[in-house]
């Protein structure tokens, strides 16, 4: 029986973590989800004075049942005020049958990995598989790894990289051109973009409207990564109208995200939302079926996608030596 | 700035949280809460195939704001299956000003000494102050630490202990008379023993009621610790009914505890509840005022009790040496 906890900081983490391996275990999480094998995740908010704490706690069976919950405190003054990170955050993975706690981890990486092989899985089904340009709005951490994920998919030749800093732009431009070997341009005019782009993914921190639906040109896959909370917004609702909107699950989507936008505008009701991601990757509900029309993957971030996350890396420290641990218990 | 999160096990913990401590601390984060100066804590409920996991989270304002969240995994074949304890948890402290986290402990000395210090706390305000015998149902950790909490604030001379098991009442009986030099004897039948008490705790895992209406005596302080899930109960509903019932949260007690049943049964409703523990303790509702009436306390265990006794030992931690510490962020 083991007696203690694993310690793992940002950097062990990290290389336990592949992005390939992470996408496969986010899909098949979705599918769980989808053939009904996995309980709905829970969420909890805690307000602090200048900040908030985001928790999502879920079990899943892989083998055997696992529990994971990621405690995200998110403080947006950080960096000015104390030179911290705005987000910072642990994941506790625990035995999900006897209730031990079996490690504890950074969740840094496991947030950004995951979020990023949801978009790749959800395009996967959604977007036209021949896709070649993309637009990325938002240049930062999740802005790089939405476009590694999505060039483990898809031939993409040429990515507008869309900001609204200049600088933040060029940037992302420069650096994932050069990472990657493809066309990254700094793109200011997101509606020139848009007329010239087979996938849009936006994770930006907007609280409005950023795409246009008229914008937006027919058989475009758009993931709306950023809205993890009411009062975000990146899409413009009339989107959701009368298009493909997939939903990663639907009751957080109702509470969060942009189908909750949509919903409290009017522009569709929850019934109208096609399907969640897990249904369409059960095979319960189709996925794209045309090569013109529009699909929306409204992404909320589930704490299936940590647990997944968080059990890859469990498995592979398993394999590995020279760890910190810990005996809470010890006494 | 701090880089670390400290490390406590349950051996370091344990003289950190010295019970004198921890009933000062209870009663001022519930004083806190009836002045209106805390937000309310959260709860999480997350079921695994053969248990569960209670998570509970709340921030308060010491001086600078704190979080913490406790998160015990549930698992009641543990020790016949596993060998192992059935509750298990960790509890994170984080800074509520950045979101650091500070400290991680193992959480059974907070769980078990918040809780004996809730009911001292209500019995200061709700029990003849010359109380002199109690009953405590349920010979366990949580009994144990119940009269230690009574025994700092009442003369008790003479105590009943109560349980399903001879062998344990016996000990309970043996362990206890031993330790604090009082008469303590084993009550089989509780009936007798409460016609002789001036104070009752239960603090069993009972589905059902316990303690009959009919048996409790005017002027008796009944603290019901037990119930913290729905299914669970130890009171019968109908004590409930025209004597004065406190609750610790009474939006938790409306969704566990004795005032849950109470309600569903048609006894009291909601506004029948006399005052939040917070509420008598800040002076805005009345405690005790006749040696005659009977007093309730509903104890649900909150997210306020476990921040208070964190911040606890974490005060005393800044000031120990030699202890473990982990940097999750290195990298």
């Amino acid at each position: 029986m083991q007696r203690k906890t694993i310690l793992l900081d940002r950097a062990r983490l990290e290389p336990l973590l592949p992005l390939d391996e992470c996408i496969v275990a986010v899909e098949d999480a979705f599918r769980a989800h989808g053939e009904g094998r996995v309980a709905p995740p829970g969420l909890l908010h805690v307000e602090a004075p200048e900040g908030e704490f985001h928790i999502k706690a879920g079990v899943m069976d892989l083998g055997r049942p696992f529990f994971a919950i990621k405690i995200n405190g998110g403080f947006f003054g950080n960096r000015a005020n104390f030179g911290m990170p705005n987000i910072q955050g642990l994941l506790l993975l625990c035995d999900g049958e006897n209730g031990y706690p079996l490690a504890l981890m950074d969740s840094k990486a496991i947030t950004v990995k995951r979020t990023g092989a949801a978009t790749a899985v959800a395009a996967k089904y959604l977007a036209r598989p021949e896709s070649t340009v993309a637009t990325i709005c938002g240049c930062g951490t999740q802005g790089a790894i939405q476009l590694e994920a999505l060039l483990r998919l898809f031939p993409l030749k040429k990515i507008h990289a869309h900001s609204r800093s200049a600088a933040s732009m060029e940037q992302f431009a420069a650096e994932n051109a050069l990472r990657f070997g493809i066309a990254v341009h700094a793109a200011p005019d997101l509606e020139t973009a848009l007329a010239d782009s087979d996938i849009c993914v936006t994770c930006t921190p907007a609280k409005g409207a950023l795409v246009r639906s008229e914008w937006v040109r027919p058989g475009t896959f758009v993931a709306a990564v950023g809205a993890d909370s009411p009062e975000k917004q990146e899409l413009d609702p009339a989107l959701l109208k009368g298009n493909k909107v997939v939903a990663d699950i639907l009751d957080q989507c109702l509470q969060v995200g942009e189908i909750h936008h949509g919903v409290a505008g009017g522009y569709l009701r929850a019934e109208d939302v096609h399907a969640e991601l897990g249904q369409v990757i059960a095979g319960l509900r189709a996925g794209r079926t045309s090569a013109s029309e529009i699909t929306i993957f409204d992404s909320t971030g589930t704490a299936l996608q940590d647990v997944a996350a968080a059990m890859l890396v469990y498995r592979k420290v398993a394999e590995t030596t020279d760890l910190q641990s810990f005996d809470f218990f010890a006494g």
